[in-house]
């Protein structure tokens, strides 16, 4: 009965994929089990998968072609022929060492959307031929009460493993490897399920940039009608604007740049506020707004945005700044009287829900699709807010 | 029936005051109207009232002993003969321009408890004789809907007047005086009854210290059995602890100085953590603590502090470091999920129920009584962490 269900995987794991192999019965691993980080496959060299992607080679240089392995697919595992991966700010944060020491090759990517190639022999959730996602995160412990409750961002044991960078023995190379390139071996509770009715291209970026504005500001629980305020409209920005609209918010955006204001409006916006450096235009909103969500992926002076909140309402940052760092002025709080939070992504479950809810409600991103050998450039449009509005890597291209 | 009312305040206000006034008459301001500023008592000098207090005369030096004026007794105005005025860090923030540029001379405190020595003739809230109390503010617009709710601090147009430093027409000197001195005249809205079974000088302290712990715990809504953390156990932070323990929370007291220990755990602290540069007694209270408060008024480093509290608690921040900036990490905050927020004082409404839980529950700061002359070394001491817990000025000796 497993070896038939095991042929079976074998071949539509062929039909599915195309991969080259000699042996498909390579991408199987033998009495495996890979939940938990537990695989023993990163020892059997014959079964590794091949893969091409661009890595960061140290902090400086231009991402690089490269060719690596990925482990060999265990019993939990599916493997996805990435067929899209949408480019973060968070990618280039990392690579550059903004956040932290790395450890390279690194490829980045956690913007992942494909299609399964192979799975192993005790996969339920995705058959191959299914389209599947990949964000942030690729393994947790499973067995604490964050990881339980579907919080896997905050395991309370070993934490989150990150898509890319985390220390992980079961790959070849020590680290996790992202999804600028062209497959990924992910155990399937980590891997989202895409409907049917949204394309790959508008998936990908939901799986970083819509559930981490997402989540928030559904924990907050933002409700038609409600004033709500979305400060730097790039990759998630924009998308939390999409996002709030379709909820019912009136949306105010906040941009640097003078020349997003007719697209944002597109977006449903209700007010489009372009900031300058002395932010004047912020003070008639003071006290305004029921919640805001900041984006910024730098320190900025958050004083005044803050300020905007009504007395007793949440102030959100996810964008993160390097080190982490961001001067609050307690000045300012104890009289604007706001709630400051920051929030990572969301939870399996929740990144499911935003897949769902932006399928079901065609909010999709508006990206710009690149090939590989454009990564680099689009990295510095990226820095210099040049991104209309996420880029999306066209992984055939590797 | 008027007049025959005004003869009896100003007998009555004899009585009281022992002032040493050649006319009495000149204690209470004709047909003017103190309220909302408005009042024109300023330009009749005769009427002015005599005081006599310690002041700072540039940020640098110490304080000196001042003769000055302040307004005449308007018709909703009380004077106050002060007995007691307590020493807050604020004061010596001020006065050193840590929170931005002053008028000098400039008579700090805003703790003040004495007993009334003088009413305007409309002055419903007080009679000579009973005893009295004024905080961190003297007025405000009064009609704004923040004031109207007893949000009198958070007054929305012309913003809280402060008891001192504060431009102020109705003052001679032209900026409001505080609470070194022997007497304040001020609007009787602005003033707190003091219940008789509390002692003028346990009293003063509660002022400032007590309203601006009681008013964020009270508004977090600790109730018995949660677990509460206070951040720096000095002035404000021991009737923090006392103020927590008496609703039922068990308390988890963080202070820097280990000769405080048997102290703070008389004040009914369950735990005390005694917290080195390192902050490592702080991992294991990661995520334990239902609410946080810290006092600390300087910047410091706050993330391992916040960790400590439950994801969606809060962690209120009162003491205001220099020019008020503080670093918050957004790594931290992302990770923890707790809510980072400022607190001002409180409404007079508020100071008033804070005032009478004490008094109630007989929760008393632990004061040091000094000299007027003992000022400029009790504010060496405050700085240096040795106060032990809140200095407070015996007003006879100014």
């Amino acid at each position: 009965m497993e070896k038939s269900r095991r042929k079976f995987l074998q071949q539509t794991a062929l039909a599915g994929t195309g991969l080259a192999l000699a042996d498909v019965s390579s991408l199987l691993a033998n009495e495996s089990d890979n939940k938990n980080k537990e695989t023993k496959n990163v020892t059997m060299n014959n079964k590794l998968i091949k893969s091409k992607g661009y890595a960061g080679i140290d902090k400086e240089s231009p991402l690089k072609s490269w060719d690596f392995e990925r482990r060999a697919i265990g019993d939990y595992d599916i493997l996805i022929d990435i067929k899209f991966s949408g480019i973060c700010h968070s990618d280039i944060h990392v690579i550059r060492e903004h956040w932290g020491t790395q450890k390279y090759p690194q490829v980045p990517g956690h913007e992942i959307a494909g299609v399964v190639a192979a799975v192993g022999q005790k996969v339920t959730k995705f058959k191959v031929g299914d389209k599947a996602g990949v964000g942030c995160m690729v393994n947790s412990c499973m067995e604490c009460t964050s990881c339980k409750n579907g919080e896997e961002h905050h395991c309370e044991t070993t934490g989150m493993v990150g898509t890319y960078g985390a220390s992980d023995p079961t790959s070849p190379s020590g680290i996790t490897q992202g999804g600028y390139s062209n497959n990924i071996v992910v155990t399937e509770h980590f891997a989202i399920k895409i409907p049917q009715n949204i394309d790959l291209k508008y998936a990908a970026p939901l799986l970083c940039a819509g559930i981490t504005t997402y989540s928030p500001m559904m924990k907050t629980g933002i409700k038609k009608g409600d004033k709500v305020g979305v400060i730097g409209i790039g990759g998630l920005g924009h998308l939390a604007v999409k996002i709030a609209v379709a909820k019912g918010a009136d949306v105010y955006a906040f941009t640097t740049s003078s020349d997003k204001v007719n697209d944002i409006k597109s977006f449903g916006a209700k007010e489009v506020i372009i900031v300058n450096g002395k932010q004047d235009q912020l003070k008639p909103l003071f006290g305004k707004l029921d919640y805001m969500i900041s984006t910024v992926p730098y320190a900025y002076e958050m004083s005044n945005y803050i300020s905007c909140v009504k007395p007793n309402g949440f102030f959100t940052q996810v964008g993160q700044p390097i080190n982490g760092e961001l001067i609050i002025n307690n000045f300012n709080m104890i009289f604007n009287r706001v709630n400051f939070n920051g929030s990572l992504i969301g939870g399996i479950p929740e990144t499911q829900e935003v897949m769902d809810y932006c399928a079901l409600n065609k909010i999709y991103p508006q990206i710009e699709i690149i090939k590989a050998d454009e990564i680099n450039g689009a990295w510095d449009k990226v820095v210099n807010k040049q991104a209309r509005y996420r880029y999306v890597i066209d992984a055939s291209t590797f």
